[in-house]
């Protein structure tokens, strides 16, 4: 091959080695023909440049948007070109090409594609600035969670997805075929965790959970991924919310610095600080929502709508639409949630952010007698969870946690209305595929 | 509280703060009596303290190993203590209590320990230094994955683990009651990885997949954790390969660097530079290994034999017992693996390590077309993969990419004999818990 003798190069390089000769590869953008000149914008992972060749050429090669080129040129200084710079093409290989009639391209504007298409086209759609946003964001809250856990003493962990029954007493389970047995998968590493922080005081997972809901609303997902952390040695639930705040906050600095353009052009502002967010007993909530909205239907939770409602209050408190609220009734809560005073209250909470839940957590019983007591107070032999309960006797500290959804997160971060959109390849009641 | 007035400290913060006030807590990992005076090990996730009280006071508190505790006390030096310090203790809370009778402590060695009881008590299992430090290496491996290959423009992916079908024609499945339907657990996130490319160019994930394979061997997993990767825009497997070399150095730097005095309890010399293995193809392997060990019998693959003489043999070549295998027989390996030649060879490799396979990578089929005669000539319909076939049409770039198994790189790492030694919680035919 003639292009053989030089190595490919990042676009995102080229401004440094003008005037050079460069071999680039990517997708084709954009083309634009003037009389005898025709552009080609082409785009690679870490940027875009202007090619220039002759109209002739294009036409030979039959060039469209999305076709796969590789282009060996010269870079020359350019003022009028976006970059200060442009490649003059000296050769041009077509590496693979589109199909004609493409139901969007990657230059156009996506508003009134609607989400079956960018699901069906998801390729297509990454290459879009709009969805190609949404996974560059969720892949920087990753990474800003592990490394502001791994500031933290937090030792990741991988835990099993395949259970032999699930956390909170087999609802909501898919079944697998295991060999002649039944399994079910995940609904929570919640047990792994806690079995965790008995031998590393402070864990951590990323990964996928399980729920097999039938109802498929712009909330729900029947897989989705899970942020789980917990740590030991607490004396409340106030520390996994002081954590949280320091946390998020945190990832919010990092995205704000990595993504800062990316955020703008999603919301009015850049991610806020949880430092001073308010913290509300679930009580005082039910209170301030009966002032403000005339709310006097809520009792054991909050709705959506009292979500919303509560951000809007928070939002007036102290410049953030962002809330903890803590000690939602105890019988609405898992077995295995520590009680907060003797009123029936519990020691967990959930973060509201920008109107919706996107964190549940608290602190958990440490006792075995108290695990016992809490499954039979609510009707479960605590012999069916046995072997979860042996774990406490092998020295388990005061410990709590909590969930962050990443979808959910995503979406609040970027303020898209759909979960589905946050995700890759979303599974509800209805969709398996792509 | 009386201590409330003081916030907890880290243990490996006491140095600092000498002499002063402070409040710890953690496991008891040791005691011990000398006359009217008791040493306490107290440990925490940063380290391990020398607590002085006495011994009308231990027997008091009716301390034992693995007991989780809460101490106040003043830090003072004390030279013959291993930190040149010790917490004279003031006041002694006990947290909660461990069991009388645990089949083993976090102090002792496990030499004696079997992998059931291991498993049975993975909390305690975690507290000793042996377990602990194969799920600390582990999370280190993971970090430095990540790192690496953002370093690399590759972005995270979060792909779903729930699928219609198997990326390889529906062996080894196992299949999940999906409401109404039946679905199945992701092989291999093979598919979605090359719909990311054609839209990000580099993508990466991290995830379980799943095996419904009923043999129980030491190094098979019915779930197990891949770390996958695949670019776009590459000339042949060659490039994949000296991107492993690359990515792998680092990540055995960064261990080394992180974890250098860990890596050596367990074996002999600091984990190597990959740079310089060497890359042999497929066919001259079966000659070295007639020549060097009269292996007369393989043919179409490698067996575990083989693959531990032929690191022996780039050992003796190399320095280091490593080897890339090119150019396996096409016939073996799955549809979408482009060719090497047209002598039958695919352009896919392996990497052992020190013995063993840890990696399957190569260059994919890139062209439709190209990719339905694959099938045709497995006797496989392309119809039934029209949906990943798609795919193909949108502007889909040459690319390859490659799978690490997470448990068999830390196994390789750490010189131990059995995967199930690498994985918190294994899963194979006969076992779903804990």
């Amino acid at each position: 091959m003639a292009t053989a003798a030089i190595g490919r190069v990042f676009i995102e390089t080229l401004g440094e080695s003008a005037p050079a000769e460069v071999l680039i590869r990517g997708w084709v953008y954009r083309l634009r023909i003037l009389g005898k000149t025709a552009f080609l914008i082409l785009r690679d992972c870490t940027g875009e440049a202007q090619c220039v060749l002759t109209s002739e050429a294009l036409k030979t090669h039959r060039l469209k948007s999305e076709d796969v080129v590789e282009v060996r040129g010269t870079v020359r200084t350019e003022p009028r070109a976006k970059a200060g710079f442009e490649v003059a093409v000296a050769d041009l290989r077509v590496l693979n090409r589109a199909a004609a009639n493409l139901p969007f391209l990657a230059s156009h504007g996506i508003e009134s594609v609607g989400l079956e298409t960018l699901l069906q086209y998801r390729p297509l759609a990454l290459r879009t600035e709009a969805v190609g946003d949404i996974f560059r964001v969720q892949a920087a809250l990753l990474a800003e969670f592990r490394a502001g856990l791994g500031r933290r003493h937090f030792t990741e962990i991988v835990t099993s997805k395949i259970v032999e029954s699930g956390t909170e007493g087999g609802t909501s389970l898919f079944a697998i075929d295991y060999f002649d047995r039944v399994a079910y998968l995940a609904q929570s590493p919640q047990f792994y965790k806690e079995h965790g922080v008995a031998g590393f005081e402070r864990v951590f997972e990323t990964g996928h959970v399980y729920r097999a809901e039938p109802h498929a609303s712009s909330r729900h997902l029947t897989e989705y991924y899970s942020l789980d952390l917990e740590l030991a040695f607490i004396e409340g639930p106030e520390e996994v919310i002081e954590l949280e705040r320091e946390l998020l906050t945190e990832m919010f600095e990092g995205l704000n610095a990595r993504l800062g353009r990316t955020l703008l052009k999603h919301r009015a502002a850049p991610l806020p600080s949880l430092l001073r967010v308010p913290c509300w007993e679930f009580g005082e909530c039910l209170e301030r929502l009966r002032k403000a909205f005339g709310r006097g239907d809520l009792a054991e939770d909050l709705d959506p709508e009292g979500e919303r409602q509560l951000c809007e209050l928070a939002r007036q408190a102290s410049g953030v639409a962002a809330v903890f609220v803590l000690g939602f009734p105890l019988a609405a809560r898992p077995f295995y949630t520590a009680p907060r005073g003797s009123a029936g209250a519990a020691a967990s909470f959930d973060l509201l952010f920008e109107g919706i839940e996107i964190t549940t957590g608290g602190q958990r019983l440490h006792h075995r007698d108290d695990l016992e007591s809490a499954l039979r107070a609510r009707s479960i032999d605590p012999r069916g969870f046995e072997r979860h309960l042996a774990m406490f006797d092998l020295g388990m500290p005061p410990h709590g946690g909590l969930a962050i959804g990443l979808e959910r997160l995503t979406c609040q971060v970027l303020g898209l209305p759909n979960v589905r959109q946050a995700v890759l390849y979303p599974r509800d009641r209805y969709r398996l595929a792509p």
